[in-house]
Formats: structure tokens, sequence, C-alpha cells
């Protein structure tokens, strides 16, 4: 056997330790799992129906085409099927992403602190990232612009609304930046949260636009992380060259079937959206009380600064773990003075209102 | 848009076109679905069972590492888990095992006419295939040797049982063959039908070999490709490389609960290598009662040779699809005089016994 030697030069790494992982390390279950931007709220009752019925069919592959699914993500976002790609959850479709534009050496563009994963896979094809700091804990779109410019990058990376800051840029902001983006890059604009966002920060589709792909999932607001499906709206060009290197019967028949049912549920993703929004503020008051500062946020998180610096952070957020509250942090100073929690039911911001000031007051001992 | 100069010279292709895309052509669905290799007989209702349980807590992303999985599919057989990686379906564990082995220009070796998306991955990763032609309807295992070693292959693909002849290898050629790999080249060894063979088709796993991997599926026996779980066994170097590439997320809770519940159900498995038995042997008959050679199968199709040459077996073919009966054929002569039947209920049977002499009689005028 014998690696590429590309292959040879990456690290076998997990990009996130899951919660599975953390709980069998401290031998028991969390009593909250707020750490992994799902929603706690589950998918829709006819998602899970829908999913049913497909167990029992579970013995056909699924159509390598997803034609439903992309049918019905057209007609919800009222544009034409060729400009639709779904895949194994955002994650995999960003691997698509940067094999069909990113060889060795060309360089990329994200910001320090932003998606893992997306680092991830920019290195596993060989690119060379190059990072800008966040500013005033958002992405900062010009500072994007200006390094992508000096690089000559292939590949920007913007999440809006951002992962791990919860906050948010103004579809005028973003529209900007697109309309700025240098000849032969594209941004990848990460929507993940477009569905728990205000309505302003979302731009208007153009998939006539060819220097940008935007990525959605039913991983958040839909509850389907569980599934693992993904999808991309962009330019028909670029979206037929998924079909170059994807795996065409990546998402299965289950998979595909949750997901139609789940986008045609709008009443309860209505009703997630507001019990997000309820429980965002109901976090936020948690953290007032114990003295924290909640950043506002347009997802299904908010994170919440300890006043401190990244070590302060940590102590934190061990102690929430110990105590069986399943909560994550940014990884970069000074995003890493703030923990992230996760929007929950009632009963896990009652956890976490009673784990917070203990966690707090072992932190500062 | 700038894609690399890799991705721009690939073309955007399904490899199989999906019976759902025949339906739609044909306005139509099909009345027996035989031709994707699929089981009939549908999953173990267990599996069925903990797919519908995981349905309504599929907001939890699934376990990044398959811990539970891994466990079960060690335990299984016989071996550590840091022998086993699962991914989405034997597609993406070939896509990432290509990606680790095969860098631009390096040689990989397959027979004419075998499994098209190792092709399709071989050439996704810049690799250059050879091949060589099988030898009475086997693949042969003497002449993949030679040709890698005379072109220095790092990959040689062999599926044993066969697809798409359903032919096999006794246990102790595909040793001698293995053992006889050439250093510095891997020999994939694509056992998506191994629960369906005789026992001496598979040698025994030897996990600290480390110039073979072995692909397995729960596509095929389970009845479960709908739900695209694969895993690769080999040794732990080879191994633990997928972790420097692969999709962590790519296999969701719901899948993996599936595939854990249908390892768990021996019984159904053994229900379902009967009937496939039962289906064989029906589908022999039907075919020698309309004149045709049905070949020896180890898997859960039986190829069925028409006696004339590709066209022939090519308007057969047709012929079936537009009486409602999906079936596929090996693309490459002289593998192509064949169709490729799978096994059914007894329906699907009697659906067959009576398209089949049209399609037959349809053929020759």
């Amino acid at each position: 056997m014998k690696l590429t030697p590309l292959a040879d030069s990456l690290p076998a790494s997990v990009p996130f330790v899951g919660p599975e992982a953390q709980e069998r390390a401290r031998g028991a279950p969390f009593a909250a799992r707020l750490g992994a931007n799902e929603s706690v709220f589950g998918p829709s009752p006819r998602a899970i129906g829908a999913m049913e019925r497909a167990a029992r069919e579970a013995w056909m592959y699924g159509d390598p085409e997803y034609y439903t699914l992309r049918q019905a993500l057209a007609a919800h976002h009222g544009i034409a099927a060729k400009n639709v790609v779904a895949g194994e959850g955002i994650d995999g479709l960003l691997a698509y992403l940067v094999r069909l534009l990113v060889g060795p050496g060309d360089a990329v563009v994200t910001s320090a602190g932003a998606y893992p994963t997306f680092n991830y896979h920019v290195t596993g094809f060989g690119g060379t990232l190059h990072t800008v700091p966040f500013k005033g804990d958002h992405e900062d779109p010009e500072a994007l612009l200006k390094k992508a410019g000096d690089v000559g990058a292939k590949l920007i990376y913007l999440s809006n609304p951002d992962n791990p800051m919860g906050s948010w840029h103004d579809a005028n902001v973003i529209a900007d930046m697109i309309a700025r983006i240098p000849e032969g890059c594209v941004l990848c604009l990460d929507e993940a949260y477009a569905d728990l966002a205000p309505p302003d920060a979302v731009p208007p589709l153009n998939v006539t636009e060819d220097r940008v792909i935007r990525m959605r999932t039913f991983s958040k607001a839909h509850g389907l992380a569980g599934l693992r499906v993904g999808y991309a709206l962009g330019h028909a060009d670029l979206i037929g060259a998924f079909d170059k290197v994807r795996n065409h019967f990546g998402l299965g028949r289950v998979a595909q079937a949750g997901a139609v049912a789940a986008l045609a549920d709008l009443d309860w993703l209505a009703e997630v959206q507001a019990r997000v929004a309820q429980s965002r503020d109901a976090i936020a008051a948690i953290a007032e009380q114990n003295g924290l500062t909640p950043l506002p946020s347009a997802t299904n998180f908010v994170t919440v600064d300890c006043g401190s610096d990244g070590g302060f952070a940590r102590a934190v957020l061990a102690a929430l773990i110990t105590q069986g509250i399943f909560v994550r942090m940014p990884g970069i100073a000074p995003l890493d003075r703030c923990i992230r929690i996760g929007c929950g039911t009632a009963a896990d911001m009652d956890a976490l209102r009673v784990a917070l000031p203990k966690a707090l007051a072992q932190a500062v001992s």
C-alpha cells in the first residue's frame, strides 16, 4: 500500500468530535444536547411518516438523479432543477465543490475560525488556505475580497448567517460582495441557517450569476441532521459540473423521501422558527442573569460572550459538559471568549438555567 | 468559475441511468424491478423498526465515528474496529480508496465490462485505466496480475462473486491472487455479493495483509440499497487512512441504525439467502424453457446467455422493458450476449415467465 503524496501528507482526523464520543468518554449520556446546532424540535411529523414508509421500501436504491427532490427544491425556490444539486449534507457538497475548483496549490480564502470542515476539504484536495480575521464577531466581506484578489483565490468561503458567531450581514452587503468577486473566483455562500434568519439577511437568488454558489441544508431548521441532505443553488454550469464527481447514489431513498416531505411542510418550518426565536430569547435571558453577554443571533444557537479570554470560556464549557450539557465553542481568539449554546426545549433551558451558574462558579475557582 | 484542468476534462455523466428515469421516460412504473441487483425480499423487519425509531430522532447527527456500527461489524467478522471503515455505499468507499491511492497518471487495472462506477472514480481522480478481458465469463486473476505488473498498477479491481456475470472464483484462487499482488499495489476485492455466495467462494479474512481491501455492503443480501451503507475490511493502516478524506458525517443516524439492526438479524439473512436461491432456480428454469442458457450464479441475479450477439440481447432487453420488466445487461462484448435478471418474488417470476417469450418473439422479428 502506497498512498498518493497528497494523501500521505494529510492528517487522519475527525473535524468534529461527536457528542457520542464524548458520552462514551464520560460514561454517561448528555442531559441536554445543545452543541451541534441541531434542531431539538425535531423533523416535521410528515417527514417522519415519509421516512417510515421509505424504510419499508429501503431495498430499492434511491433515484440517482434525485429527480423528485430537485423538482421540489426548484419549485420551492422558484428556479429550475438544473440550478439545484443535492448531496450528502453541505459537508459532502463542499467536498465536491472544492474538488471541482481547487487543484494542488490553488488559493482559497476563508475566515480564521470559520467552518473547519470546509478547511478539511481544501487541505484534502491540496489547496492552500488563506485566512482573514473576523471583524467585530462578523465575517468580513471586505477583507475576504481583498485577500482573494491578493492571492488569486479560486474559492472564497463565507457563511451568512455565521457559524460559530450567529452574526449576519444584510442582504445588500452580501449582494455587493457577490458583485465584486474577482473573475475566475467563486464565492461559496454557506446559508445553512437561512431558514432561521431575518428575511433581509438573505439576498435574492440569481442563478444566472456564476460567481456564487449557495449551500442549504435540511440539517438545521428542518431538523434532519441525521438524514444528511444538503443542497446547493447556482448557475447551471457549475451545478451541472457536480455530475462529474458526485457519488450518484449518495442520497438514498429514505433520505430523499424525508427531505421531500420536510420541504412540503412549511407549517412545521414556521413552528420551528417560532420555537427557535423563543429559545434564543431564553438563552439570552439565562446568559444575562449570569452576567454574560449574549450576541445577537440569526441561527438556532446563541453565542455567549463569557467576558474574559479563551481559557475562561474553555473552563466554563468543560464545567457545563461535566454537568451533562453538551455545548461547543469557537476555536480561535478572540472568538473563543465565547461559548455557543444551541436552542432547546423548555427542559433543555431549565437544565441550562441550573447548570450555567454552577459552571461559572467552577470556572472562576 | 473555472474548473480544475482535471475536472474540466471529465464528462458530466451518471454512471447508471436509474429505473426511475426510465419510468419517467416511459410514463409508467415497472411491473417488476429486477435490474439493479436489489433485494426485492426487503430488509429485516428489525431493520425497518430501527429505521422507524431513528426517523423520530433524525434531528441528531449520526456519530461521525460510526462507533456502534463498526463495533458490530468487527464482532460479526471477528476482527477489530480499526480494521473496519463504513461509508456511503461501496460507491462512496471506492471514491475514497481511489483518492487515497491513485494520483494523476497512476495506473489502475480492471476487467473490461466490470463495475463502471469504479472506472468513474479512477477517471475522476486522474488515474489511467488498463483493462483485461473476462475469460470464460469470469474475471481473470492471472491476466489482472500480469497487467498490473506490466503497467506498475497502484490498484487492481476484482469483484468476487462477479457483477455483471454472477460467476465466482474459489477462495483459494483469490487467496493465491492476493499473495501475488505486486509490491506497492492494492487489490480492491469487491465482495458485495459475499453473503449470497457459496462459503468456499470467500477467502478467510486476514487483516494483517495490506495488499487487499475487501468491500462489503448492506445493499444486497441485507436489502438496504436505499440506505446506502457499505463498509470495507482491511489492514488498519489503509482503513485508518480513510479518516483523511472521508465525509465524516456521511452516514446519518437513520442509516447507521438500520445497518446495525440488519446485521443483528441473521435469521432474516438466512431467509433471504433461501429465497434468493429459490429465485435463481426459477430464473434458470424460465430461461431454459425459452431456449436460453442461464449462467451459474453466486449472486442475487442470474445472467442469461441469449445465444446470439449483443444486438440480439439488447433487443430482448428493450422488449422486456417495454413490457414493464426492468432488467439490465453487460455493456461489453462478448458479455453483452447476455441479459442480467435479478431475483424476485413469485409475482416477479410470474411476470417474467409471461414477458420473456414475448420479448424473444419481438427480438427475432
